[in-house]
């Protein structure tokens, strides 16, 4: 896979909480010129990016970012009024709490909710792996996918951990083919984000790629 | 002040990601039991704590948390969900980015649009110090009293700091009786707790008060 394919599958990413416009600008700049999967953006700014950019690179937003305890109806109003801005793919958070607390059918509907505010567009799932047993990742490749969501997504990049290889193979063990897979969090080299896509991962999540791709003289 | 009356202050807190609802329930039988200014949870459990408690304490809620770069209307309909699901005290985090970027007119129509939602219940105001700068605070102590909310709030406890002593000697200089203080995140002493009320701060947010409390023999 080269850097451009590589770069196709990334989702260009800055969710700190002190972003301001013109980063979230360059971010935009940036995608358009390698070409990126998408924009992954907090959602105060989906429409300004969208303006932006006019449909040349989709923009991804975050929603009941990142802890996922936002009730339904606020996660819902949020996913819809960004695709409303302009975005076309939201990545939500799981409710983690009623996942341990074993209310799967409350999660399951809390995604599918989700689903239907986001229509025809692409809805990613944050599970945040780095804080769930193996059974735990396991339930949720079979929840996601029946809710609806398009893709199954490791982590936010805000709690204790991101992407592992192990969390990668799971999913792919798991998911079997029902959902896409995307990895985030802490990807930090060329070679991990070839691993990653080896071992099953559709999309990448990480500020880093173009970064990484240009030091290594790639792009 | 005997412990009472600094419990009396206490917003009792919950806001893991992974809290689960019997754990939400024990947080309410700890406040109804100690009497704590409130219960500090996520929305996904407002109603089930309002419902819970009937009255006895009040619901405090976060809204736009931990990160504020959550659109303004997503902000405004997750305050007014949580108020019509029995919250009477709402804690939102400011956008930081346009604080960065100087958008101190957005800043401010940001809060006034979550205080308009909220009506005549408190709303609290993060302004998450730990990543601004002391021109930053100061412009705040400014601006969340001009907005019409109730209290300034120091921290969301999910960034790189917590509440500092100086920081509530800043509110209390700058915010001249405005507005009411929040300290909140990492208080962990009841000799911290007495020093942020000897320097101004109405309410702490902390989810240990209680269990210091007893681990001393006051309650």
């Amino acid at each position: 896979m080269n850097a451009k394919e590589m770069l196709a599958r990334v989702d260009h990413t800055l969710l700190k909480p002190e972003a301001t416009w013109p980063q979230v600008q360059q971010l935009c700049d940036e995608a358009m010129r390698y070409g990126t999967a998408s924009v992954c953006i907090n959602t105060c700014y989906v429409k300004q990016a969208a303006e932006y950019m006019q449909g040349k690179i989709p923009v991804c937003c975050v929603v009941g970012f990142p802890l996922g305890a936002m009730d339904t109806e606020s996660k819902c109003f949020e996913a819809a009024k960004a695709i409303e801005n302009g975005a076309s793919e939201v990545d939500m958070v799981i409710n983690i709490g009623w996942l341990k607390n074993g209310q799967y059918e409350d999660v399951k509907n809390d995604i599918a909710a989700v689903k239907k505010a986001v229509g025809d567009k692409i809805l990613k799932v944050i599970i945040e792996t780095c804080l769930l047993t193996d059974a735990e990742k396991e339930k949720m490749c079979d929840i996601v996918p029946e809710a609806g969501a398009d893709y199954i997504k490791t982590s936010t990049g805000f709690s204790t951990g991101g992407a592992t290889f192990a969390d990668i193979e799971l999913f792919a063990r798991c998911v079997k083919g029902r959902c896409k897979i995307k990895a985030a969090g802490g990807i930090s080299s060329i070679e991990d984000m070839e691993k990653f896509v080896a071992l099953g991962a559709d999309r990448l999540g990480t500020s880093r790629a173009i970064g990484l791709m240009q030091k290594a003289g790639l792009v």
